[in-house]
């Protein structure tokens, strides 16, 4: 089949979805389940494959960790896929209503985008997260994941799809069975069929997926979050926050990447910094250990960029400059600088003294997350099912036409 | 001036109009339309220049029309920048708020975009409108009109420019003053300067912005718009509708291109309406006249397509295959029609027993418009000054970290 017949069938598929009742969806993806929770041993055995070939090729160690799939693993896997069923509804929702003076009812309806397109790596349980928050949603689904986990990934789609069957909806969940690099670009040119495209990945599939679409696309791209420890930061939380952002979870896209110490408080709060942080084996770069190449890097790994600064304002300018619009947090006891940091930093996710680890659709209480957007239109931050949707006017009327 | 500099401008003055309060926002609204209106007699004289240099190029008579500027649609323009300054200000609204279990309070906060570019053709009062709701919205604006218009515009922009030098404001917006077609393709690939591009015109203008955008794209494209008579309808409020959504002002993208008539009462209606219509001057194609080429046409004149078809299912069909996704209309008496129709139209507003001329910011409550979208993502249908937000999370915590 080709891609674009894909397209056009998950765009019907997409309609029919479309008017099920909040109930048969959420009973589908609870036999989604159901299926999958039976279709284990074949799951765990296909990623054995692709483990095994991954090793063959040399894959390296966080990505293998990234890929692997064990039985604690599946179990959240199942786990997530519940907790999708069993949130409340988006669809249906009417956002606002107006009357016209001339006696027309506006209503703004919350409804399906329509089909959404999904690009991304490794994790083959964002395979499971993203099909289930598009079905929540009302959307057909195109899956491309990662070669590298291909077996898992499809045996993990015709888990769920098979449920699907009994009511001629498979289409509205569709997996790319191919390694095949311009399958991407095709896709995200299917203007007309296509109505999303989300990249969620590295800097060179989503530069791929940008410089080919024709279709609107939401990035899940890097994260360079920052922490700004400000002259009146309480220095004992600033460390516990610093050690929370950069420490517990290096590898992903709300870890801190870059420190910014304010300079009256920066003889007395790096030193404890790099104690602290130094036992959790940190290195540091900038203003303590090697220079700083690139202030925009994402490291996802236990390296943290130093800076410090003469002021809320310089701190404020290096994060618009050098963030990428992700996560940024101020540790601060003053309430203006609480509040201009808060105004002025343009990022999808502003915070006053907590950790940017928080940035998270199960933390926002979405649930899950299909990505989380560092673009601004649409969506910003933690993608769940309700960022999934868009809306359509409803005007009726009694014959009413336009006055000249 | 190169345009990586016009949008830094843009980008840098973007951020401290963002910091204005409402009050300053609306009082220089109003200030730049007491500068527009001393500019009136300048204003006017470049617009003759523009029409002079129209005519001898040969520009079509509904263009010229398009372009023409007189005292009366001059005070129009003034009185539209007067309702833009007056309605609710977007900025700062709290859409959401969710605590944590932890204790981090979460708001969803309504901010500005950022800087946009406004691709337009012909209708100098589009700049007008365009810079007034980017202000409102706390957006720079970087304004690409028509070459036909240049004169015309370039006195509208100095005329509300003038008014932000005082406050260090004028690269809120900025006039491309070049008919340089290179122009566009440059500015919707400054990505990370340039928010969003917003090309409003004909599908040449709509192609091109595609083709070249590495920068989110909203379109206001084609309006292909369909009445469809149910067999319930009642004949006289269809003949009403049709005629208002046709003739009325056939030059528009919300006016009817087609006409779909179920086959059951299409014998007694077409003959009323081809007398109706056709008193106005309308032309037919299609079940009555002339075979039609493609049902996907805007003819943007006095002409109608018409198609019988059997049932309610296949007007809907037909519509989501041939329609724009603008507006599309059914008139009928039937309560399970008229939820279906409303149901499965996959258009950004969607009319029961009302003439899709509706479909405009003005008679949305909005004020005003910059386009109506065509899009199905940020904005669906008219776009005005809260459409031109997006949203920012704030999370304002007292040390929280995230547990493991």
């Amino acid at each position: 089949m080709n891609l674009k017949d894909i397209a056009r069938r998950a765009k019907h598929a997409s309609r029919k979805l479309a008017q099920l009742t909040s109930i048969e969806r959420t009973n589908l993806l609870l036999l989604m389940c159901d299926s999958l929770s039976q279709a284990q041993p074949q799951v765990l055995e296909a990623n054995r494959l692709d483990i095994e070939s991954a090793q063959k090729s040399g894959l390296s160690k966080p990505m293998l960790d990234r890929l692997h799939l064990d039985e604690k693993r599946f179990k959240n896997m199942l786990q997530g896929l519940r907790d999708v069923a069993a949130q409340k509804d988006p669809l249906g929702q009417i956002i606002e209503h107006r009357q016209t003076p001339s006696g027309l009812e506006l209503s703004k309806v919350r409804v399906p985008i329509g089909v959404v397109v999904m690009i991304y790596e490794s994790r083959p349980n964002v395979t499971c997260e993203s099909a289930s928050l598009c079905f929540k949603s009302g959307n057909s689904v195109i899956l491309k994941g990662g070669s590298e986990a291909i077996h898992t990934n499809r045996a993990i789609c015709d888990a769920m799809r098979s449920v699907l069957k009994a009511t001629a909806l498979e289409d509205c969940i569709f997996f790319i069975d191919s390694s095949d690099r311009n399958v991407v670009k095709e896709l995200v040119q299917l203007e007309g069929l296509v109505d999303l495209a989300i990249p969620r990945g590295g800097e060179g599939l989503i530069r791929s997926v940008l410089d080919s679409a024709r279709v609107p696309v939401i990035k899940h791209s890097k994260g360079v979050c920052h922490t700004f420890v400000d002259e009146s930061a309480d220095l004992q939380m600033a460390l516990d926050i610093c050690e929370n952002a950069k420490c517990q979870r290096p590898s992903v896209c709300n870890a801190m990447e870059a420190l910014l110490v304010h300079e009256k408080i920066a003889g007395e709060f790096l030193p404890l910094c790099t104690k602290r942080l130094g036992e959790e084996g940190v290195t540091f770069r900038g203003a303590i250990g090697e220079p700083v190449d690139d202030w925009s890097a994402e490291y996802l790994d236990l390296i943290l960029a130093v800076k410090i600064v003469p002021s809320l304002e310089e701190a404020i300018s290096h994060i618009n400059t050098f963030g990428s619009g992700h996560s940024d947090a101020i540790i601060t006891n003053s309430e203006a600088s609480k509040s201009r940091f808060l105004n002025e930093i343009d990022s999808a996710v502003v915070y006053v003294n907590a950790s940017t680890r928080f940035t998270d659709g199960a933390e926002f209480g979405m649930g899950a997350e299909i990505g989380i957007s560092t673009d601004k239109l649409h969506v910003r931050g933690p993608m769940g099912a309700t960022e999934l949707t868009t809306y359509k006017w409803l005007g009726v009327g009694s014959g009413q036409v336009r006055g000249s």
